[in-house]
């Protein structure tokens, strides 16, 4: 197996062993979970039950097949420990060993496939805002755990609460706390199942009273996560922008102070190849700047590319609004937006950019004419 | 139907052809869904079937007209295959073509007269803040996908969870993992229907997890949401205050950055002929200036208009805050609002400004007097 | 009744004509909502009705003499009209004449008694934040519009599309379009009480869809209150402030510019007589401006009054943050708070105010030595 | 008992009348909860009764001891008025008294222990957010509380509007006023229990406006607190940060406001001993400075160490962005984070600070060669 025969073999090792998720994967992970849930189904599962057992063990196989290309891929890379130990490392043992494991003990079979559940996980590293949601439960987490406290509060003296006052009436739901406790979850998230209900008077006054701390709860809760995201949205676009802005030389020249200044204002967008970005005459609300890769300017008669450091759709905001001309990608492109509002703040406050884009837009044209 | 017989027929097509909805749009999309909706009511349509089939009939016949107008409008300025394709033209041919093609098909009529709720679809387009919600959907789609998967995550492992844990005690409801997954849905978003309800205390706690969960799902969803949202809300009032701020006369004397600076401040406000913008006595908190239209002030013993680049109102921000006068519309107006908050800071950043406006401010004391 | 005999009936027809809520009406309003709704529990009536019947009789009475008192006092004021078609008019007269009008037309007694529920609105005009949600409400009803409008789109699309997918196994909930309507407004909203389950699969499926949409739903809902409601508690603060602050002599040396930037900084606080502001020994992290009333330091052996356009608690903002004495209101006082935050921002902007506060923070140390 | 025998027990009575909660507290406080919600499960307790007695008995003697403890440690400090009234206090006492108290009046003993509850408050003081939230509702108690009035005047005319519609038809449920104000609250809130529900098609559609009105409640609630949260975060963190930073001699050599502007960029963060901060060739996106404490930089064949006032992790920032060495504490550790995104601003406007930076910068990359 050391050195596959074909190399389109040698390229999907490569692939696998490199990227965390690859389309195959996509597949698998689908497919995976999809013939798990089909297999708990009775009647389905009695009429395809060849099926449905193929498609699980093809999938086990793929995965076991990923974490050996992986481990070997990783032990070249004398990084073998560290992969162990990481999130990935764990998610990618127990999709390759958690079914066989179970079958091995004894578990019947078709419980220990639902254990293929635990391949869904190989979804999560690759979710873009994954990141950035975390870094604002970390940030949060003092309030998040204060408003959790007073969550398990209410809960605890509102079970008790009404313990004491319908355990006489309704002693099968209310009959213990822990009993209890359940109805006062249902309750505080204001899920409301309806299948243990107070029926006193008292015990309804102290219901209403915990559904609206609920409603508290859920207030604080979200304002908590409102306000975290909203810093880490502009802390993680001012990140990305700002090693993009400093390589394009139309802003390289200004000083510190003001790449500072500017970074706050552009928005790094990344686009695959032979995308469209403007199309003509559509209204104009933003212009670009190109931090990689290439487009294509579809004026009449004739075909214009423009590369890296150069800028485009300024005409839009500079006379007319709509747009003169279609522009898409020619390779894969990261771009600068800058929106109609802060284009004029910047002009504003930067006489000289504001120059220089004019008499680009003029040579232009004076060119198309 | 070339040339129309009466010139109102002629004004009825040149508006059903030129704009989205007209009155009789709206009158027709009212009747059509009610009446679809009563035609399901058994009672009522024993009663009243004729009534329900000839309004069903007349509104499908006004669809397809406009649609038929439209298409002739559209032919007649080379644009039929952009409108064809855009969304407003697939819901107009939806209108006009569903129901008569599902009768033709051979659908059972009462059934195919449901397709009439695709006519609700042509509101759509109309409402005045859903290219907002729009962009706001688009911007934040990185982590309100995020969001959306580890939802996903959640529902399918406590699917799986509880089908394990309560299968034996209720095999009816948690049988199979997709019947799990219906009570994970309801309970994740704390609909909680009651219908299908974990029993086992193990069962109740992975429920309480769930529940949990979801409160947290929904405070990211909606603080996500809610970040987006004031930033759009701040980007949308520029751009609709920046095109007209600057074809007012009293400001386009400031130089682009300090216009950049008093668009902030600014708020535009559309209204109709004859609407009463200043009630006398009542307490004053903003001043505004007339961007297009005209106003009159009903002052004691005459009447003044003010046209295009006056400004009115600020006496009360300047003196006592109650209004000396009322003022009313008399055309479609354009105003730009400065509330009081940023008069005050406007003056004093724009001296130049204040003086205009003390000036004229004692010149009408002096001539009402 | 002209010339009312004693002293105190007269101070009370004035109070009741003058103010919108004296204590007599909240008492008034509280005890008639509580008899009517104990009015409708059969048992409680039996035993008490002679109690319940005179205090809603005397409730009535209550109303209508305050109604009468100020329509006269309006009248003699010749507002009468505006008073007539004003929210608290309408109320008012609503309050006074919907249950005795309701008898006279023959309605069944305990029926018309229900009316009162109508007192309950006389509380609405005195609630101190209502202005300020009424605000956020107008200038976001566009956006919020559009949420309404999609909410509704989907409550119809959705129960269209369950009546065809649920109608020949549910008959009885899901056979019209207004039945699948209201299982629609019940899952859209979260709130879920079961009555009526979609149960086949793609029912279950429409309605997880329509579950999630909820949340979004919510989600926008939200984040364009939470949007509004923040512009608007910026705005609302700075303006209660700002009047206060120009009258405040410390400040009123600063120039307008100075001002406004200052009013940013600064809350607006009623104090009733004889309250604690500051507790000897309790962590200080604010100073105090006296914009109108007197407050009384407590020093060892003496106490200090310090009247309107003096200041205090600066010195545990300039040295040890340990408050030194105990300071409380001698009357209803204003005062503007400063915290520490925007103390230090203030001190580092505006020198001379600096200078003020720290030679009088020394003259009170060397005094109190 | 005065002079206690063993030196491990005058600790022990030392950290029990000191802090609020030690961990012996927290064994003791869980412990009780659960005894208690166990005592109430029959099957448990006919099984482990003594155990579970035991535990109780165990954990209330616990209590009193503490509570003893604290009452003669305020005595001696002269703070016994001030401790008995304070909620610290009143709770201290309530877990010492409340059960006895309860078993000397005859209270049933299982329903007695269920006072054990109020146990579980002791917590409460030490959530590390709550101050700040108590903060934000005080402050915001205005507007939450009109809301509040909102909510009640809706479930108010609901449950009036809906007795008089379905009491013909449902006179268990909506047969009076309080019955139908339960339906009024769990429809409001959202919850939805599905005990009580409408059936009258006027008396759903009530109910369709008080759900929609659910969401606005909700909605609104939720703006409030977020808005409030943002502004109270703001104020903490810079409350926190202030002091630390003037201690530091890197920034004391600025002016105020030059502070009180670094005091907004950054963060301050408490560490316990041995915590890696920085781990070699991860990305660097923020630098620290020391404000107290000691770390520990693992250079390659040698250890640096660092101690008050001195920064590290700004090469990172400066040239490439990998993490050129690990660091960790030595000892607790409160350091200041300057995210990248203040970094450049601080070094654009503060060019001093830049130039000690950079010098310190190139001195420790000569070093290291």
């Amino acid at each position: 197996m050391n050195k596959p025969l074909i190399p389109a073999l040698a390229q999907f090792v490569a692939a696998t062993a490199g990227r965390n998720m690859t389309k195959a994967a996509y597949v698998a992970v689908s497919v995976g979970v999809l013939s798990m849930a089909l297999l708990t189904v009775n009647s389905a599962y009695q009429t395809a039950h060849r099926w449905v057992d193929a498609l699980l063990w093809a999938c086990l196989a793929y995965f076991v097949f990923e974490w050996l290309v992986r481990l070997r891929h990783m032990a070249r890379q004398r990084r073998l420990p560290v992969y162990l130990f990481s999130a990935a490392g764990v998610v990618d043992a127990l999709g390759a060993l958690a079914v066989p494991v179970a079958l091995i003990c004894g578990v019947e079979p078709r419980t220990a496939w639902l254990l293929g559940v635990l391949w869904g996980l190989k979804v999560v590293p690759g979710i873009p805002g994954l990141r950035q949601l975390r870094r604002v439960l970390v940030l949060e987490s003092g309030p998040l755990f204060s408003v959790l406290v007073i969550f398990l509060m209410v809960v605890f003296l509102a079970s008790v609460a009404e313990h004491v006052l319908e355990r006489d009436v309704q002693p099968q739901t209310f009959g213990s706390v822990p009993a209890a406790l359940w109805w006062a979850v249902v309750t505080l998230t204001t899920t409301g199942y309806g299948d243990v209900v107070p029926i006193t008077p008292a015990g309804r006054m102290v219901a209403a009273l915990v559904m609206i701390s609920g409603l508290g709860v859920f207030g604080l809760w979200t304002g908590i996560l409102a306000t975290g995201f909203a810093a880490e949205t502009r802390r993680d676009n001012f990140l990305r922008t700002w090693e993009t802005v400093s390589k394009v030389p139309f802003f390289a020249a200004l000083g510190p102070a003001a790449i500072a200044d500017v970074t706050h204002m552009l928005r790094t967008m990344d686009l695959p190849a032979r995308t469209t970005i403007i199309r003509k005459g559509a209204q104009g609300d933003c212009m670009y700047f190109i931090a990689a890769g290439e487009v294509e300017v579809d004026l009449p008669g004739k075909k214009v590319r423009l590369g890296e450091g150069a800028f485009f759709g300024e005409m839009a905001l500079l006379g007319n609004n709509k747009r003169g001309a279609s522009v898409s990608t020619t390779k894969v492109s990261r771009l600068l937006v800058l929106d109609l509002v802060d284009f004029r703040v910047l002009m504003a406050r930067h006489p000289d950019l504001a120059a220089t884009i004019d008499a680009e837009a003029q040579r232009r044209t004076l060119e198309n004419k």
